[in-house]
């Protein structure tokens, strides 16, 4: 069986341009799952192009889909018999992200406490936080990298808490929250005045240029956005905009479930241009919750399956980076565009 | 007192570029290690720069240097007072490295045993090769990455013995090495011999074009390149040039140790231009076992002192990255110029 060819049809009619190395992940994960939001998982390329290719699939009777699952016929099990198996070796103490929480023992009783009455994810701003231990392996690589003792540290959007965590910890100089939901501002407002921390909170629009005090002013930024191009240049080049100086450094999520490796390559390139380099890459660092308007999404309507995910299936890339000589950032004005969606993208 | 008047000088005189960023990496080092690879290690950054920042500090009297190592002076504990500790805070299961090896225990075990009489490392190829846990985790990532099981691999240069464990596993379709020194070729010729298992061995100069019978042709390709741009363009070149279709995976080491984040930087955009995109940057994967030569390197001229490293202490990146539509390699022929030395290297 040529995957050449189901590659290029899948991408012709998904518009989403994929390829071979897709096609034999996604059949090794057919012999693992039957189930939609598992087998994305699993593949690790964009939601509406994995469930086009159930599509196409069908049509060969490669496998047969019903309220069930998917299931390899016959033919299916033939092809995908010297595919690889795809595994799960990650190493299982710390989940594969390479890091020990060992020495933040205390720092994670409490902020496993202080979240749990934390606002839910909402539609509206594309919300979709992270579980706590990805929030604080996070404060942990930060730390190590030396992001995090006597550092100014901006969060552009924090649906994730890290200022939490990063508050509790006492190590920073400052921490800073520029936040479009007034909910969570609110809540990590009154967690900080709680639990006696300092914190500057302000509601800002991403989409607009970051305002004038915050720019050239900080030691590192941590942000998760959208997958779309513009989301992303926005989001990521107000980080590059608030840095401070050359070896001030930034930390993003990219998830390949909204986003082909095209578009991995055209953001790399997109951020090479402010004048960063990329330190680190770590695959499925960031483990998302189930954030619960799956029945209202384009992934919901796309998938040739409606049952709910049994497990949190969504994770993304932990990039970091740091600025060099003549980093620049992006401080161009969106306007009230929607600047969230596109082609790849499905679960906003 | 002000990092970034220091990095400048700093700079200035080992023209090599740094930043605050690493100033302050190397004084929280100072406070676990007074010796000097010990100190690179943590550092990160250039070994000249390294230790060009030790003459600049003893002359600021910050740290006093003698045989028994660099030591903080009054002066310079108060300097590092706020500053990052340095510390290990990496997995120990994984080593930092994410991934388990479990699953390969008796390759593990045959690949320990197959490899103990290998050849050293020699100077004359700037040679220097990972811990058997190094290659055997990186075959790890690789099978997880789906680019081993049935897959066509070739090694460009393969003193870290790749093949051997790619040999052991039996999962591949095919095994290609092309090496410049005969003592491996050797070696890896009579172990697949005596273990039964195929490989093509080949002699070639990777200065110049990689000849036509290995274009396009692989899976997958694994190199360690040295730590030059042009060196670097020429391996992952030739291995980019090596790859058969879009989805093909280019795997290859870089330190930190010999090239600063602008030359990272430079290799960055010199590989995007390839049209290959980064799926991981994997900090400190690669750990070398010292190779012997020390007292022969430039790195060891330019140590304050004379001391031969205790512990490993060179580690590099791992990175992976596939290839995208439109793909294509380094075919440049450098002759017989000397691609591998710059003012950041020191080991060769």
């Amino acid at each position: 069986m040529d995957f050449k060819d189901l590659a290029k049809e899948i991408s012709s009619r998904s518009k989403i341009k994929i390829n071979r190395k897709n096609i034999e992940r996604l059949l090794g994960a057919l012999r693992k799952t039957k189930l939609p939001w598992e087998l994305v998982d699993l593949s690790d390329f964009p939601v509406p192009a994995v469930f086009e290719s159930m599509k196409v699939l069908e049509e060969k009777e490669i496998i047969s889909i019903s309220d069930a699952g998917f299931k390899l016929t016959a033919r299916g099990k033939e092809v995908v018999k010297d595919i690889h198996p795809v595994e799960d070796i990650s190493c299982s103490d710390c989940e594969g992200r390479g890091i020990t929480l060992e020495k933040f023992s205390d720092l994670e009783k409490k902020f496993l406490r202080v979240q749990k009455n934390r606002p839910g994810a909402i539609r509206r701003f594309d919300q979709g936080y992270v579980t706590p231990k990805t929030t604080l392996s996070r404060f942990a690589v930060a730390y190590e990298r030396g992001d995090v003792v006597g550092k100014e540290i901006i969060l552009l959007g924090d649906d994730d808490l890290m200022s939490i965590a990063l508050g509790l910890s006492g190590l920073t100089k400052g921490i800073t929250v520029v936040e479009i939901d007034k909910r969570l501002t609110d809540f990590i407002q009154e967690t900080a005045d709680k639990e006696g921390f300092k914190i500057n909170v302000q509601t800002v629009d991403l989409r607009h240029p970051l305002p004038k005090e915050h720019v050239k002013k900080y030691d590192a930024f941590i942000t998760d956005p959208p997958e779309t191009i513009k989301a992303a240049d926005a989001f990521i080049g107000r980080g590059i905009a608030s840095l401070r100086a050359p070896g001030s450094a930034g930390y993003f999520g990219f998830t390949r479930r909204e986003a082909s490796l095209t578009k991995w390559y055209d953001v790399q390139k997109l951020l090479l241009k402010y004048r960063i380099v990329f330190t680190d890459i770590v695959h499925n660092f960031n483990e998302y919750v189930n954030w619960g308007y799956e029945e209202e999404t384009r992934a919901w309507r796309l998938s040739p399956i409606k049952v709910r995910p049994r497990k949190n299936w969504y994770r993304s890339a932990l990039y970091r980076f740091e600025t060099l000589d003549g980093f620049r950032g992006n401080f161009k004005d969106y306007g009230e565009e929607n600047i969230y969606e596109d082609v790849e993208s499905s679960t906003t």
